[in-house]
């Protein structure tokens, strides 16, 4: 399996079982996922811009190059990577729809870039001469080489836009410099925060220089024998408490994880490395079954932003960053490419229904940081302008610390490469929107085909085919919750388990192809080792997690407190209330237990002294989770207590 | 009321309805508390001497005073508080059991913090000349006058064991130099942790010099206007979020909510003000009825050490810093001399024998800083000599951050005073241990009293009159646990409810009073609002919360992730198996769900498609939950999912 170096897509292995169909191939129209790439073109990039300015996080880089006075503020040593997440969204967007004022500001923010970066290459707002603090002194907390790291990605995507141009050149030039200053033993270790690594085979992988991958392929097998300083979580909040080949299951600081983890698998494919391959391939898969929540989001405990251990799935305060969730994103993806394997596109679909939609509000102008599960009292507002210390808030327009707007701004900016793969004569889609996708098959055929369909509201996705010659193959993801799915062909049907449906022939342009999802909302149960969620259940409805959501200025909502589910009782369809982003919401009832139930003065009675609760019949509304929280102050509940 | 000014007791109060009966009343014999009290006396005392020097925290008084270089480090902001706190320790254990080598060792040290002293009376090791950062620059982080607060309160130990000695007047001079500065205003706020105002107002009960009260008084009344720097958690974390007359619970971190609260408490009282009484009540009533451990222990966050909110009371991560209860048991008891309400006296029971008693090993070489209430893995080993940095561990001699162990000794030294009250002409006995009681009524007439109990094991209670007077009240405590208790006086019976037991009787010397407290294991139901608890049941007997715990070293060890109590079963009474310091142990039946169990590959499943898990007959031992983790690794379930 070959693919072009510089297809328009974030991850271009030079082995691995499946090639990405680029950006470019995919032209997503009306529906769920392009109202999202629409409303990060039209507001969240300039959105990331303008606070990235007011955050001072530009002057940085003018104070670097002597443009600007010293700045007072050194708190910060991160956000240089912020203005490079931001440049690689501008160029994935700008790649795929030109615009002349936003190329002028690319280039503007590039000027900028680049004037602070010294004679010999090196480049970070935070260290260097006029009285920052010097080069790789504090490689465990500066994040310096995460900055780059984050350069050499907006660099890839410039290049795989065609774009050789001067952020490439000086990605190019930092490369270079911390490529032999590691080499010289002036970089004693890896940095605290992982990036550099992924950015760097990425750039190996668009350049065509080893030595990139090389470098990158040290910083992993070093880390891992604790050599970073003491943490309140311990050595595995930096994945430096055992080497990567060592390792079951991933720990620590969510975003260092999956960051390291999608370079372990790039360098795995790349050198051929089954056994690192398969070693991942476990970690991801005992992450997933054991420290996973059902929104795909990752990290229980919000000190050290890190993973619980096996089954602390606690939903009361789950950190669940958004930005673990674009690296969760970013691993699922490489290991899908890796691997062929479907439940990885699962995955992936999860995660970006549930955890990377759920972080912009439809304005575009507020993201969640943290995506808790439970919200018993209404999560603290922010106020307009305001960017918050803390994480556990209502949407906030920008976060004193704000990984996760650039971070979502780059994802989204980048989706339709994480829509399609080719392998040999096969073509498969992973995700379904309504739109267009043409690639080339390995051998040069051109294949062109258009889908309708209105998922993930409705289940029918319907493929005509515009352009095919001769034989080739069809595949399409059923998704692991699409029990009874079935196949249309030219209309024969076929039932389709979850995996993929597998049709080869010679296509003709007439030909169609209809898969039928089952969208019959779900109850689902936890695993009964979930402490936190024993006795309750959680409603999904096609690759959406619903929850129960009750605002505080409606006079009538229902306390969740005192809400018990009744299973015995069908969920049903309902338009949504005041929520023109939900085309499907849903309605559940229970009982809602009395409110002298809540007068005990100790919460732990003997069992012959609880006695038994009145209740009240009781409906709710279910929305999905990606839409909690846009209607103004509320509480609200993905596992919902059940009778 | 009145009470002694210099009883030896830590808390005289002016006013409310309570009077300690002082430490020098109390003669402990064997027992579970005399046990720990003697461990203190022979072990912990001398342990926490040699770590703290160990530590070089004794080093950063030798450098304040020019007699040793200067230190390099300068992380440790706090630990001036640790050797005010052993210095406390100290005082109370010498003024209970003289011994001229300690009082040597008392000397010594209290030369080397007068050395430190400045001329004009300031104090602290990290601030003032020599290098070190300005005095009241950092109020919000830099512990400056926590630490004063703490040798106010060794100064009032001191005091009240008859000694006014250099201890003492160097803590005057240190408090009338911050009085001054805070009147001319150098001091902008109080302290980001609170403590110097509950040393305060001990000060100036022990001295008669109310300034001390008025200077506290005006520390806790701005305290709430958010003035402290953000917080990951918010201004909560201070508790600056709120005036404390407006707050209706207690939040944020754990040991400064407590402090505060104590000193909340002894202004409420010193000044007659009952509204703010009855805040400080409702806050207590909310905080235990919602943010409390079953144990206890208080704190479910890491982050910040702080409060969950209401109900938030998971197990797995639950923090329950020691501190916290030493903490809540000055409030709790200053609740119970201020009002005579017994189940303050019910909540020092339970934080003593489930918080307290856990934190010390056995041997009275190691403690538990946070204490969990489930180890689905064993906890983190920490080798012989280690300071840890993170708190999460296994015991361990000494920490990075060592607030507990210092805490706990002065607790333990100080124990005596916490078991009896006087008011009027009657006596109540709050806490239950064998020995001798020995008190004024307040008319100064003498009453003597033996209790013979193997308490907390035995639930009898017997108490001869060994010297009395003429006609007065014997109050017994009837825990709230204690649901059908009996009391005999001279062979007459009475049942009694929980709450307080009164006889009043002119006393003879041959009178007998059993009480008969039933002691029976008790399983306990977790309130169903507390997300992580449903589904599951603790068991208690006596005083004391019960757990499972499974040793790594027994090849016979049950999953704790598998068993599942059948509360169908009684619990049988069965000695421990190698524990020396249990007379009571547990064994409950249950089920073991079979292995396979742990095989999917997402934990969220529809219901349909749970398949029922074979299971087997299992036993399972219980034992106190202050015995945890002294035998080995071990995983750890106080709370026990049910079948």
């Amino acid at each position: 399996m070959t693919t072009s170096l510089n297809s328009l897509t974030p991850v271009c292995p030079t082995h691995g079982v499946l090639s990405p169909v680029p950006g470019t191939g995919v032209q997503l129209s009306d529906g769920f996922w392009n109202t999202r790439r629409q409303l990060n073109t039209d507001r969240l990039l300039d959105h990331c811009d303008t606070w990235i300015d007011r955050m001072g996080w530009y002057d940085a880089f003018r104070v670097a190059s002597g443009q600007a006075p010293d700045r007072t503020f050194k708190g910060k040593l991160f956000t240089d990577a912020d203005v490079y997440k931001l440049m690689e969204a501008l160029a994935w967007d700008l790649a795929q729809r030109p615009d002349p004022a936003r190329e002028q500001r690319f280039a503007e923010i590039t000027e900028l870039i680049a004037a602070a970066q010294e004679d010999d290459g090196y480049l970070n707002t935070f260290y260097g001469p006029q009285g920052r603090d010097a080069r790789y002194t504090d490689l465990a907390h500066g994040h310096e080489l995460y900055c780059a790291g984050h350069l050499f990605q907006a660099a890839v995507a410039r290049l795989r836009a065609g774009k050789d141009d001067k952020l490439v050149s000086t990605a190019i030039a930092l490369a270079d410099r911390l490529y032999e200053d590691y080499a010289a033993g002036l970089i004693a270790s890896s940095d605290g925060h992982p990036e550099i690594e992924v950015g760097l085979i990425e750039l190996a992988r668009a350049t065509g220089d080893d030595r990139y991958r090389d470098f990158a392929k040290q910083l992993i097998e070093t880390r891992g024998h604790q050599t970073f300083e003491h943490h309140a979580i311990g050595h595995e909040y930096y994945l430096d408490d055992i080497p990567v080949r060592d390792a079951e299951v991933l720990r620590g600081h969510v975003v260092r994880a999956m960051y390291l983890t999608a370079a372990v698998v790039d360098l795995a494919t790349d050198t051929d490395d089954a056994p690192l391959l398969e070693t991942v391939q476990k970690q991801w898969e005992n992450t997933w079954a054991r420290r996973t929540h059902i929104t795909g989001g990752m990290g229980t405990r919000h000190l050290g932003e890190s993973f619980g251990s096996d089954f602390e799935l606690t939903p009361d305060r789950a950190y669940n960053e958004t930005c673990g969730a674009v690296g969760a994103i970013m691993v699922a993806w490489r290991l899908l490419l890796a691997t062929g394997e479907s439940h990885y596109a699962d995955a992936i679909e999860r995660l970006l229904y549930n955890m990377v939609a759920t972080s912009p509000n439809a304005e575009g102008d507020r993201f969640f940081y943290v995506n808790p599960l439970l919200a018993r009292e209404p999560a603290i507002a922010v106020e307009e302008n305001e960017a918050p210390f803390r994480k556990d808030t209502q949407r906030a327009n920008w976060f004193w610390v704000a990984c996760c707007p650039t971070n979502v701004v780059r994802m989204l900016a980048s989706l339709p490469a994480y829509f399609a793969t080719v392998d040999g004569s096969a073509l498969t889609l992973q995700q379904y929107s309504a739109g267009k996708i043409e690639t080339l098959l390995e051998d040069g055929r051109t294949i062109r085909l258009a889908v309708t369909t209105e998922y993930p509201w409705d289940g029918t996705i319907r493929l005509g085919i515009l352009e095919t010659t001769g034989e080739w193959t069809l595949r399409l993801r059923v998704p692991e919750w699409a029990h009874g799915a079935h196949l249309t062909v030219n209309g024969e049907r076929e039932d389709v388990p979850p995996g993929y449906t597998s049709s080869t022939r010679t296509w003709n342009a007439d030909d169609e192809v209809v898969l039928h999802l089952p969208m019959k909302p779900r109850v689902v149960v936890p695993d009964d080792r979930i402490n936190a969620l024993r006795g309750t259940v959680a409603v999904e409805r096609g690759p959406l997690v619903y929850c129960v959501e009750s605002l505080t200025s409606d006079p009538d909502a229902v306390d969740l407190d005192r809400f018990r589910l009744n299973v015995a009782h069908d969920i049903e369809e309902r338009p949504a209330h005041n929520l023109s982003d939900v085309a499907v919401a849903l309605r559940a009832r229970g009982v809602l237990a009395d409110e002298t139930y809540t007068d005990q003065n100790w919460p732990y009675q003997q069992a012959s002294s609880t006695d038994s609760v009145a209740t009240t019949e009781a409906v709710v509304e279910l929305i999905p989770y990606y839409a909690w929280s846009n209607r103004g102050s509320s509480t609200m509940r993905v596992w919902i207590p059940t009778l």
